[in-house]
């Protein structure tokens, strides 16, 4: 074992970083610092505090961090229309690099010379906590027991607990979700249990955040989303800010039975993977920005932007937001967004996102040009020859010297 | 007027070409071949043979390519998952190169040297028409009336066919729709009118394929899509052609509230236009073509897919379809497809498509390797640690050298 | 004819602008503007006012913008390591949009409502022109004379200018240059003549601003050259302004042999044309930022500028300098050059631009990690593995299902 | 060490392998099958037969592979231009795909479980080995010494050798390069030594393959490169195969000072890295391919492949060659070089490659259209005023909204 002081765990309070902490503790034989953030999990935080107690931590962080998740992770996201293999949005990958970010800060406060996280050896996370890490202190250690320890099985690890009278809520153990599942305040996601098999439907009773389509209301929802720079800040006129907007959004989804979503990913460690999320607030952002941004952005740019989106997703993804390559992106995509301000009007029903309206005074949209009417000479119908005639010269010449293009 | 002697008109039957197979004759004092083409528009084709007739059209071509136009044209398209702009499944766009092909075959069947079709000077049919026609003719001559002539308003048109005996269906024209339509077997479209605001909803009135999510059933409808090489064969064990698999798509969609869409596009010539589409098909073929895809394609070959896209949705939508550059991507596109084999399940509900399981014998998906369940050696976790490392050594290196990625 | 009162007319004191000049005065019934600019073309400007004044204009601008056209203008460009398909270093292109621009800020300040230009209906510095004009006064009208008039041949020009008693330099005329030429700070540029047959080889005798490699002098020629962001800003030791450093790597790579370029390239209105270019300081720029680059950027940023570089050649050789797209793409470009910053050492030798040594302060490169030798456990060998397994996952999984890659 | 039987070992005949050969069979006691590869680095390799005898080796394979080398992954390389970050051939990155390949086919011949090379761990090539190993043989076992055994100084190894009575020819270990060399028939590769200061000019007595440009000769050579599909078939009229194009270029190339590379890339393991390349015929090659596909490739296809470029030259590079997405590029790539015929004329004069002029049956170049002189019609200068104006609207428009390019 290397020579380990001190380690920062990103721990949720639940039985898995418990044992995490005291396995650490005692292999490395070194001081576990604890850190538990609320994201928007939807679970309170505090009772970490004592149960990080309980275990002999002496240093406990326990931060509120949803506004800082929400304003400088997903909207700058979501800025880039940012989807992961056609469908994903990338929940689960936005709240890593925070975490990560956060880890270090408290290892530096604390004089720590490690971290530590509860992801395991097959998934993303691993890579996406440990990539950030080492960006931001090249020097720190990790340790990630999942992949290190022999507790590789339910039974070992409570028997483990009952060794180190590590407290474990039966009541609670004995009705474990058979899902894996993981939560902020962008989604809600499920995978292994019967989602191992990619034919199965997954069953009603999984889902959590929404309401199916079936049990909606029989009533369709309108919403008004107000957006400055790329960002919504107001919703039916109220000012919000960027936790409040995707709250409600998340709630007035999933009430509406918006955002399920299920998929077979591509893992960036090589396997392919069944995952079931939730996205409420995240599926109407995303077609809102897609609306607001027709009628403000320049065509090109938004082609440039649509060009370059799979790569941003899966930098996200792959787990190198703490990059340059993610901050060179950003850069360009943050500078696009300056016109993108108006409001859109959804109407959300059973499932459904519709944009039934989009205004802005920034909005590119002339009624005068694009009208089939008369439009006093504002487009001169003749100037479509030339414009066909050089678009096909290339073309024709490649034709008359004898190249077929069926 | 230059010196042209015949003219293969793209004929729809309806009062605009009529007028246009009229005022070609006189003006440029020439045969006029008509070509009218069941595209699966919804609307009777023979029918135009008298209207024809009446005109004193001599050769009249009147065809029912939905087969051809659905197996080249639709399908290959959707084997990239193509979509304009984030969401336009560009159901017009595809169906003009079907038309320039047939028009140039058929002026070089009739020995025409002209070719000529009713779209206006403002939007990109024009492009699309004229594009595909010089590069399978590269000397044809185009007649595009409505960038020539002066009949620049339904009055003067009116004056123009009682002047010429043109029979007006005053039945018909009194309850003209406010909508400019165009329609085939993906999708039909609206534009104009009360559109023309982008702020203002669409009336429920104006969608004739589908019935909105809320009329349709309350309960849902499953289907289970086969696919052969990336294209839809059968359908709940029942083999179709690829027009029969759209028409029967485009039933139970629209019967099920799928597929509207109502969006702000850029177009080729240079405005944005507010665009209303039903595509209750499409919707559905999108949808489970990337699910089939999710397990049966290799990471890398999907993403860069991805990455191509949005320009390959470009070409077609600019009218590039008989180009070089369709062609080459169309071979990297149709190459990726051999292993795209197998089933997905779907279910529709009031608007919803929801795929709920895929399968193939050529699946990627390895339930061994991807359990959180002990994989009996498939998949050794530490090799994970080898991966980060490597992965982050260029971000360690950078850190080390005081960069920050903060 | 439209109505315009007042145009601004990009001038260069030659007969073709003088013509144009006297042309449109007569044609339009309008005041003409001349607007006269160094740009490093190595021709005086001054002598274009006592010509302008002869052809009776009253308002003429002439002005020195070397140093903006090289910060401003081919600075940033080369940021990117520009080159358009694969060989062209855009010397005329980039010139174009300075030109633009002021046209535009000309006609503001004197109440001008056109501009005008001396470029052909069949090249690309029409459009470059007038896409920058329109972007800048999006109402300004435009006249090209060559795309108006009749004067489609020498005998008719010469016969114009002795109805209008425009002096011609008959000395100069008779020793006309074969060649269409262009000129500014960053190239000359040849075609037309002998140059229209493509296996044709380029006299000796056409080149201006180089020797012949085999001219050169046979000792070679070393520079060290200081970046500072990105761009040059020494020179052995001596800060020079852009221009100064673009005027000193011409004369010097010029005097060895360095720059020239004979290609095919294809031109944005549709036609393929041969050019011969002398880019000598422009080569040198290219092949050192390259190498600067090479130590401080990082891999992905810098295969990420790779990977769009072909598109922002193409935005800029096409004329849209003035687009939200180019500023789109400027803005990620300059971003990465923070750290560009350090010295490289180059050898000039009868056309070679050889790259003997690159140093920075910024520098990413770390001896003890690349080093063959013992590295001290600065880098783990054993990580490899682990990270070639992870890498090579999907392809066994694709191998084991039984997918060849052969 | 896990159970291994046989393995096959990519067998230079040098030091180092031979100790590896030793050092293998000892250490997991298992069988050694040797391959040896003439890919046209140079050196015999017949003596290595004698060489694996007195290691005891019963299976020997020695293959000459320079045709297939040269056909099969040299040429369809080429046909993509491909450089990678701006400079790099891929020399090296294109051999180890083959080896790769023939010691999986020699594996499943000899029945072995498994392969081994000599690469370092802190190198490329391991994971070029590796990746091709597993992705055409899932299951197969690897050995790389040099990541596990702890000969990690000159010394340790000669001890090893002594101990082991491996003949050392003490001579040329004397006299052992400095640098760190590979070859084959494309390139040789020189690192470490000095050449590890990146700031260092690399010393004159280093170059093996190329003369200097100052030692080259004083007069010019001429070639004719005849090109079918995108590959060069006959050199100055006289057909050859493709070894011998390359041997016969890399001879005349560096008899004139051509194809020498001094670089410092980024390595896939993350490190930057200093190199240096002669790359004679290569460097012709590149050159003379851009100038046959400049007049015989459609602009967007041209544009389209130079895009994706940097892309395919990574997935080389980084060691995929033996993937799905390599596979999915070249069918693209060789899509497009059907029309590829013509002969390039080039010039070789001091380190200089000069194409003088191209000509081929399928050039789309028209002199009729490029020329500035009358064209009697085959272009309608007018054209362009619709074409710039349609491509100037959404421009004009942002700027009549309000938006500044400025």
């Amino acid at each position: 074992m290397s020579d380990i002081k001190k380690v920062v765990l990103a721990y949720s309070g639940g039985l898995d970083t418990s044992v995490i902490a005291k396995w650490i503790a005692e292999t490395y034989d070194c001081e576990v610092v604890t850190f538990t953030a609320d994201l928007g999990q939807g679970e309170e935080v505090e009772p970490a505090r004592a149960k990080a107690q309980a275990l002999g931590i002496k240093e406990i962080y326990i931060e509120d961090l949803r506004e800082e998740f929400v304003r400088d992770y997903v909207y700058p996201m979501f800025r880039a229309n940012t989807v992961y293999e056609g469908e994903y949005l990338l929940g689960t990958s936005i709240a890593r690099p925070l975490i990560a970010k956060r880890l270090i800060e408290i290892a530096n406060e604390t004089g720590a010379d490690a971290i530590a996280h509860g992801a395991t050896g097959k998934g993303n996370d691993q890579v996406r906590f440990e990539l950030g890490a080492y960006a931001l202190k090249p020097g720190v250690k990790v340790i990630a027991p999942w992949r290190e320890w022999d507790l590789t099985s339910r039974e070992k690890l409570m028997a483990y607990c009952e060794e180190h009278s590590i407290p474990v809520d039966f009541n609670k153990a004995g009705t474990k979700s058979p899902y894996s599942m993981d939560a902020n305040l962008l989604h809600i996601s499920y995978e292994s249990g019967i989602l191992e098999d990619p034919w199965a439907e997954a069953e009603e009773d999984m889902w959590r955040w929404s309401v199916s389509p079936e049990a909606a209301p029989d009533e369709a929802t309108y919403l008004e989303l107000e957006y400055r720079r790329g960002d919504i800040v107001a919703i039916d006129g109220k000012e919000m800010t960027p936790a409040e907007v995707l709250t409600y959004l998340n709630k007035v989804g999933g009430d509406n039975g918006v955002g399920r979503l299920d998929i077979v990913e591509n893992r960036y460690v090589g396997m392919k993977s069944r995952g079931c999320y939730e996205t409420p607030g995240g599926t109407i952002m995303l077609k809102a920005h897609r609306a607001i941004e027709s009628i403000t952005l320049d065509r090109e740019v938004a082609h440039l932007k649509d060009g370059l989106m799979p790569k941003y997703a899966e930098v996200i993804y792959n787990g190198y937001w703490w990059s340059p390559e993610r901050k060179m992106l950003q850069e360009m995509i943050d500078a696009t967004q300056e016109p993108v301000n108006g409001t859109v009007r959804v109407k959300l029903y059973k499932g459904n996102v519709i944009v039934v309206g989009r205004k802005s005074d920034d909005s590119l949209f002339d009624e005068k040009i694009a009208t089939m009417e008369e439009d006093a000479g504002a487009y001169d119908q003749k100037d479509a020859e030339g414009f066909i005639k050089l678009n096909a010269l290339r073309l024709k010449i490649a034709a008359a010297k004898g190249r077929s293009q069926l």
